[in-house]
């Protein structure tokens, strides 16, 4: 088992800044990425907060991540705004994006903007919550900057684990919050089999010829995963089906570039050229004041009451674990495991960034 | 194994046009519906053609079918339209949706439609179609009039096979038109099995405790069925959360009824009511002309390329099985099982209508 350390959510994020900063990120840019590393954070989906940074130092040490990067918005017209990241992170031009979204969606009743040449942008459930912090439903999905998905039939794997996320407001109930990736289990999940020493479930990866693995350490090596489904059977072609949609969505409509053949095909793009798709729609175009969010609440209610199999686990809906978790962790801190804690301190060490965290319990 | 009869397209479409206008509803929406349902029998996707025609006319027996419906836009704002069913069968005010979606989007990039009060609507590919027919992305996704999907963790079905479609045009290719259920397996795909004799492989279809069951004919008659993912190992909370984000854009948005409160909870309300949504989104608003086709061939054949665990059994894109089917279907006609045209010989006694097929083969 792994120790955690707890800590101050506001000293984290300071901390996080300061890194960031001293790799060169403006203030700006650098605040709008924390703020969206923390929602990860505070809500328990640790997969897509700080623990991304060794993997962000890794690209811009490569020349693949533009630490400064002139985020423009190339083209606005109608109900549809195109941004430019120009190499950099996700997290500052999807935050632009999805204000731009519920902009245009406040007069036009719906807004999609879309953006190019990002790299990871964190958890995609963040930025449909922004539209649903408006009163709005709030969906983005995004492509991802290597493929882990391999196709129905196929061997190797040609889809980024291309997350869905949907957000909608109610009255009584926190937001509807479904953020979901495509594959049948996220990377994150095979890591925590990891660190737990635990064998994987037969059917969330795969090893090169298409057999099934079981033994964690090999399927993070690999890291060849099956699409939601799992098997033929059980219609994998679905899961797959939903990646490409994620694709379309998010590289196609952009111009930014399919991972598998970046490389090969677009020589002159130094960056990992990562596309993402957002859409505000706001519900006062449809309906009378307050009778989206009185039927929200309605359905999620109903849902959570369905005759459960043990009645000790009543049926959740989608959010409700990440809601918890943030109560908890805003009210009480967020823990961070050890190995993590020592990995910031080696970040900060290596670009002469000041690590002051210390632990509140 | 059943035996089919092979009758030419256009026939096929007049005598369901025939039955359909003997039972009252005026010819343009006879016409409309006929389109649709003949869009499934000419690609295979038998589940959603004129096989839905006994389950129609029981609606209608019952009182909660509408067979002329006064069909009505109630909003029409920015780039958004809301359509009235009127208690309607959901083809015809869909493919209105879907065309008012295709024109906003033709002049602010976006257009969102969505229609309350309706019932089936078919094949959710029909209309996602219709944009690609035109050069866009089209995005159509719909609540069912009864529960099919059995949430994560609970015992009963509180969800419809809620469908998804996307489709997208290309050049070189024929379009990329994903259409799938939220669930495992479509109930299609159940009936199909009873029909052959087979059981049911494990994870398509549960029992009233939540235990997964074999037997085609128990599962067919209990109807309970998982959502994709198909268990908690294999994240079926991420098809219960589609199939719920579904629910969200079709039922909530439009204002319609959740299924499994209906009747408790709008008593006043005979129809179904039904909700679907329609999205168009123009690629010209994003890319310079012609990219975003280009992008679509190069990803589709990429993707058919991957490497196959059967050279024999090449990958395929959504769409590829539906377009060979209609290639056959389109040049020598549509096979029907003999007891669906019996079905139909029926019907059309039943409600004094001409019946006028002849076998072409």
């Amino acid at each position: 088992m792994t120790t955690t350390i707890v800590f101050a959510p506001d000293e984290l994020a300071r901390q996080l800044n300061v890194i960031l900063q001293a790799w060169g990120m403006p203030p700006d840019q650098s605040q709008s990425t924390v703020d969206i590393m923390m929602y990860a954070d505070l809500r328990g989906i640790e997969s897509h907060g700080l623990m991304m940074l060794p993997l962000y130092d890794d690209f811009r040490r490569a020349g693949r991540l533009n630490m400064a990067p002139t985020v423009k918005t190339v083209r606005d017209r109608g109900a549809t705004v195109l941004i430019d990241g120009d190499g950099g992170l996700g997290h500052y031009p999807s935050q632009l994006a999805m204000r731009a979204a519920i902009q245009k969606a406040s007069s036009l009743g719906v807004g999609v903007a879309s953006v190019r040449n990002s790299n990871h942008y964190g958890p995609a459930g963040a930025y449909a919550g922004m539209a649903a912090e408006h009163g709005l439903l709030g969906l983005s999905v995004s492509a991802v900057y290597r493929p882990g998905i391999v196709p129905t039939g196929g061997k190797v794997p040609m889809l980024g684990t291309n997350p869905i996320a949907l957000a909608a407001p109610a009255k009584r109930n926190q937001m509807f919050s479904l953020d979901m990736s495509t594959s049948t289990a996220a990377v994150g999940k095979i890591k925590l089999a990891k660190l737990h020493s635990k064998p994987l479930p037969s059917g969330w990866a795969v090893d090169e010829q298409g057999a099934p693995i079981t033994d964690a350490d090999e399927g993070l090596r690999i890291r060849y995963l099956t699409p939601l489904g799992s098997n033929p059977v059980l219609s994998s072609h679905k899961g797959y089906g939903l990646a490409t949609m994620v694709e379309v969505l998010s590289t196609v409509l952009s111009g930014s570039s399919f991972a598998p053949t970046r490389d090969r095909l677009r020589p002159g793009v130094s960056s990992m050229d990562v596309g993402h798709f957002f859409m505000a729609i706001d519900p006062s175009f449809f309906r009378e004041p307050g009778e989206f969010e009185d039927d929200m609440d309605a359905l999620m209610e109903a849902l959570r009451l369905t005759p459960a199999i043990d009645p000790a686990k009543p049926v959740q809906v989608a959010g409700d674990p990440e809601h918890r978790e943030f109560q908890k962790r805003s009210a009480h801190g967020v823990p961070v495991a050890t190995d993590l804690v020592e990995m910031l301190r080696q970040l900060a060490k290596a670009s002469s960034a000041d690590f002051f965290l210390e632990a509140i319990a």
